[in-house]
């Protein structure tokens, strides 16, 4: 196990009717507030007339910027930005999932920043500081709402790019079950995915000594293959609703992470590099390539860690651990299939066209993952697997 | 799964060296602080020494209070109090294991309040301020690291009593995971069974519906169950330590208990009051009392949460769930005694001469347990079957 610091400082609110604890909690840190949203679904389930009303009850001043995409664009951090700096906003509401609460981040980084925000991103600057930002959760997926992380596209470059940094960490998360009972099947699939896909990045690393975070990473795997069918099914089941969102914020504040020298994330990059240029929704992406890169990936050296996989999250009885291990990827894929995620690149009609040049683009500052290094030959073939 | 609010402020500092790191964390709160540390261990490996050095090499001034007892006493408790309120100190750290740490709450506790602490303890005052603490862990067992938990004896009356603070949590703790290689055979193996216990209170609630919680938990026991022995015959196992002391912290700093009406806690309680007689080590009164408990508590009704437990952690293959669960509870007594824990409490010389009274003592504010309720009969039926 390696040192590591641990300190998730977001505060969870967790449960039905749990958006009523918010304005306590945003008056630490000021009196205008500007809400953040995405394309209407808060407008249309009442949620952002339901906050408004809850943060003028309490004197708290509120600006607004609606119409973040899925996949957050630079034009609208832009745009966040300039209203935080022209009316002097003290604290971001982000009311959605994890593209808006990304985005939400790039805006609050961007506040305190006098260049471009973009630097951060390219890694030209680091962030510093950051205007305090809250969120309430109304997609079990990205975990952002618990970690200090934001992705951002850039639509000029065609780039998709991570960031991390403390204070980006939300200073609290509302995590109401019933904010997503509407989310449909396609997307509740695709956070279930990118759920299991978080707690696959940390668990596939070459690191030993870490069992504590193995095996709780497979309570998390464990609990998304059950949950998840009965999302599907029972749209409104609170309790498999409840653990889900649970879920996706545990899977991704550091929980299975910490001890490790750090994760693989190859497949997020490369995904980020097919929708960087085709807006796929990041779950199903992840659904396509990730048992792909497994198999790429694997060697009689790293079989044990997808057999150990097997035996304790699908209960396959294999002795052998190179069968064990392909055996587990094909379980994984069978999963990703019940829950009606495509498995073919071709099925979201992307074509082959511009794999190598995504394959160049991944491996831009050199060789991505952990668990095995990969260049730009080995994405384009993993993406040619997926095709 | 119920509401709930998680804020786990502790910033944890794991790893080797990590105590380099101590100065800063404290230089937030203040210049002057009060070392508390317990039998001398501490000044014998040199860790004392270590950390004031560290403090002068920061212009930090630093008072001591040594001498602490496990079982903290409320005797030490008041020194402290009046150590810290002549000398105008601003943070607490402490160095040790569990009853340090729960000694040196109550100190932080009683300086910001003009009454008797133990006050706190019967219930007839609440924690509303406490001074910040930071602690140094030297023993993987109570939990107390990372959470706002106290537990004090009080001698004159005979009692120990648990309180519970958010102002209580340690602003850091530093896990250093060879600062437990020189922890004995005994002390380590209560310590694994304390970190067990603190799963089994929260993991046998009537709760439905916490399926993610529940697999963690299975998670950590397991961890306790492959590192434990390995630390038991390598006690400088780098692996097993960091591994056992993660999981102390992990198995109750809410993460477990969260989204549940209350941890059962029943066994606990019991165990204080054997050990506010006989001084017994924490960790022993439960390896003794729990599997008792667990026979006295089964039923047809619950025996699917045992059964649930033997075979996701102990591998038992059994199909009635009455059966399984019986199979359960053998497996976590034979588990404690290949630990060497004993399983009756004549074999640490405890007579049954105080059972009715302990089971009075016990219920004294009503029934105690959630899992199923148990009132002082009951509770005295469970020391009778540890006798």
């Amino acid at each position: 196990m390696k040192n590591f610091n641990y300190h998730t400082s977001t505060k969870i609110l967790f449960g039905k009717n749990k958006i009523n604890e918010i304005a306590g909690e945003i008056l630490n840190y000021g009196k205008h507030v500007l809400i953040t949203y995405g394309q209407g679904s808060v407008i249309k389930s009442g949620l952002l007339e339901k906050v408004k009303t809850i943060l003028a009850d309490n004197d708290i001043k509120v600006s607004e910027l609606g119409g973040i995409q899925p996949n957050p664009r630079l034009e609208s951090v832009k745009k966040g930005i300039s209203i935080c700096k022209e009316n002097d906003i003290d604290f971001i509401l982000a009311l959605g999932g994890g593209s808006i609460i990304d985005g939400s981040k790039a805006i609050a980084a961007g506040v305190k920043y006098e260049g471009d925000v973009w630097d951060f991103y390219i890694r030209k600057a680091k962030v510093e500081d950051a205007l305090p930002i809250g969120t309430v959760l109304t997609l079990a997926a990205t975990g952002s709402e618990m970690n200090g992380g934001s992705v951002v596209t850039n639509d000029e470059t065609q780039e998709k790019l991570p960031i991390s940094s403390e204070s980006l960490k939300p200073k609290f998360s509302v995590l109401d079950p019933t904010l997503t009972f509407s989310v449909n099947k396609y997307q509740t699939a695709s956070g279930v995915v990118d759920i299991m896909s978080h707690v696959f990045e940390q668990y596939f690393t070459p690191d030993m000594g870490t069992e504590l975070q193995d095996n709780i990473a497979e309570g998390i795997l464990k609990t998304c293959i059950n949950e998840g069918p009965i999302a599907l099914a029972e749209p409104e089941n609170y309790q498999a609703r409840a653990n889900l969102m649970w879920a996706s914020s545990l899977a991704l504040n550091g929980l299975t992470g910490t001890g490790k020298m750090m994760g693989d994330w190859g497949t997020h990059m490369i995904e980020h590099e097919v929708s960087a240029i085709y807006d796929l929704t990041h779950g199903v992406g992840l659904a396509i390539l990730f048992p792909n890169w497994m198999k790429f990936v694997l060697n009689e050296r790293n079989a044990f860690k997808f057999a150990r996989l097997g035996r304790n999250v699908f209960g396959i009885k294999e002795e052998d651990e190179v069968l064990a291990a392909n055996k587990t990827i094909d379980a994984i894929r069978a999963f990703f299939s019940s829950l009606d995620m495509p498995a073919k690149l071709s099925e979201v009609n992307i074509p082959e066209e511009h794999f190598k040049k995504m394959g160049e683009k991944a491996c831009k500052f050199g060789p991505i993952g952990y668990f095995r290094r990969l260049n730009d030959v080995a994405v384009t073939e993993i993406l040619e697997l997926s095709k």
